[in-house]
């Protein structure tokens, strides 16, 4: 029988713990600038110093990010100098200005803020809060629960995922799409694994190091490593071999986008993935909540990011080229639908035809 | 009308000069253990440092290694208590162990070695050697020969593969087989695009950095700036989208080995660009000599070289992953004939079917 959101809860806990709370007023965020070379971790007690760690990158990924964002948020209320509920949402809405600032680009900050002071303002004029504690209290469990729904979803990811692994199996990845970047330590592409490592089912990963960033080799090593899953780190180069040489199941990947026809935009590399998979006959998944769907942009329409040459010039700041060698350094690919075997999101799997099945499963 | 071997020999200087014999018993090589960070030349004037050379990958690629050999055996002949042609001959045998020695599994180095104490024998022999000085005039001459039968070998598969370039062409190579690796200057894959702009014909290259040892952001790139050709670094994980957005027109790349039946070994890293490219539709070509065939092993008898795992775990000696993390690491991969569009060598292109088309260019 297929286990239920909460029998996962229950059985499993997440050994990587990017975010928590601890209800004294003090949000703890494990430092993933610093990893995997250091595992340390910040408290921050206030919106700036909050926007400060997003800023620096101490959080990434665009579901951490919200969710860090909404604690951040109720940090303002922890201010002994708040008197009337007006001071606590004059405070809120300041900081709101200083997180939304921190990473102006990332959609889900201003959203979770955006929820955060919306949900205070109906407390304030439903009468629900009275007083700045009422308040606080009634804005954690908004935090909470904005991490909870997070959760639930990957979770259910997670499940639909389970369907696609049988023992033994070995999943290719890329980049990190794993309980660091979504925040709550169980991850996208990287909940259907976790899942089947705590059912006792035996698994293991094949994580490619994902340049020019490395968040293979940084994030997604580091964090299947902590959770005691088999891992393996491949070079960029391999991932044709071990696909050659039947050493993987299935690929399951992340993603940043994924367009009404199927086209999914993820990291970099991500493409060669699918293109070598569906000519080895190995399935193909991309996993994302649904909220990732962009039903409105057509695949050339999309802009893809070039960042700076530096990053492939150098590794962790060591040169390995000729300086000022022309680069061109994009951060994602577009896979076609075509090379997609199945979507999966927290609502069911999608197949082929995309352009029909996404709609069904997604809505207009 | 095609230019001739002589014609390019003429037209076309190699601005990098990975070996050069300066007939004062001095060989010169560039030391391409510190490329691209300093260009720098260490002057040999014995055996014992030609090994020395070798071994500490100042000069690499199994070209460059043969030929480097072969001066190196020339440089016995320069000490000056050789008094007898048996000295002399005795004096090449010492070399040939002490340069054997230094990479003992480099095919070209004891071809090379036992190519010059043949013909120093034979020249002792046949009487046209009479002298230790007269024997060394000849061995300098037939290191030249070995010299100048790759270059030619190179200026031939670079007038093939022109045939297969068109004005305004970018094509993308992986790895480096550059005129470095062979020791002309010249190179393999990169024969076509050197001889195409010496012609006064626009071309420009892509290259992938080519992790683990990262010879495309290190060799190529370093050595298609110095020849003035328009070159662009990307990751290896950019490989996909080059060539989905059409920014390529052809694929060149070198070999480490090529069966009977066209399965083509290079660096890892081949494969996946041969797939994507014949997705996409782009010829992929494969540029080697016809001492790469290997006409008695089938695919599967190949052992794939794997290496060290801190080659991945670090970057010119910097941490980029978990310590201790499994690695697999190997050197080469295997390209399906299927994905080959054609192997030019300097006896011309052979198309496929290549189980029929390769013995019948090469010979049994």
């Amino acid at each position: 029988m297929k286990p239920s959101i909460e029998d996962i809860r229950h059985l499993y806990k997440p050994k990587v713990k990017p975010i928590e709370w601890n209800h004294n007023g003090h949000l703890i965020l494990l430092d993933q600038s610093k990893l995997p070379f250091e595992t340390t971790y910040v408290t921050l007690t206030t919106p700036e110093a909050t926007a400060d760690a997003i800023r620096t990158m101490k959080v990434r990924g665009a579901p951490a990010i919200g969710i860090t964002a909404a604690y951040g948020m109720v940090l303002a209320l922890f201010n002994g100098s708040l008197s009337t509920l007006n001071d606590a949402l004059e405070a809120l809405r300041k900081a709101k200005v200083v997180l939304d600032a921190a990473r102006p680009t990332a959609v889900n900050l201003a959203w979770a803020t955006n929820r955060m002071v919306k949900k205070a303002m109906d407390l304030s004029n439903n009468g629900d809060a009275k007083t700045p504690a009422q308040l606080r209290e009634l804005l954690i469990k908004e935090a909470e629960a904005i991490f909870d729904e997070e959760y639930n979803a990957e979770i259910a990811m997670g499940l639909y995922g389970l369907e696609k692994i049988n023992e033994g199996d070995t999943i290719l990845t890329q980049c990190n799409a794993g309980g660091l970047a979504t925040g709550t330590g169980l991850g996208t592409a990287t909940a259907p694994i976790k899942i089947a490592h705590a059912l006792g089912i035996e698994v293991s990963m094949i994580a490619p190091e994902t340049r020019p960033w490395l968040q293979g080799a940084r994030l997604t090593v580091y964090e299947l490593m902590v959770e005691g899953i088999q891992t393996t780190l491949i070079t960029d180069t391999a991932v044709g071999l071990v696909m050659y040489k039947g050493m993987v199941n299935s690929v399951m990947v992340g993603a940043d986008r994924i367009l009404r026809d199927g086209h999914v935009f993820n990291k970099i590399g991500t493409m060669k993935e699918a293109i070598i998979a569906h000519e080895f006959g190995i399935p193909f998944y991309a996993l994302a909540p649904s909220s990732t769907f962009d039903m409105k942009s057509k695949v050339d329409e999309v802009i893809i990011e070039e960042r700076d040459p530096d990053e492939v010039r150098k590794i962790r700041g060591v040169p390995i080229t000729v300086e000022g060698v022309p680069v061109y350094n994009p951060v994602f690919d577009p896979t076609p639908p075509k090379y997609v075997t199945g979507i999966i999101t927290e609502k069911g799997i999608i197949y082929p035809p995309f352009a029909r099945n996404i709609p069904r499963m997604i809505g207009e």
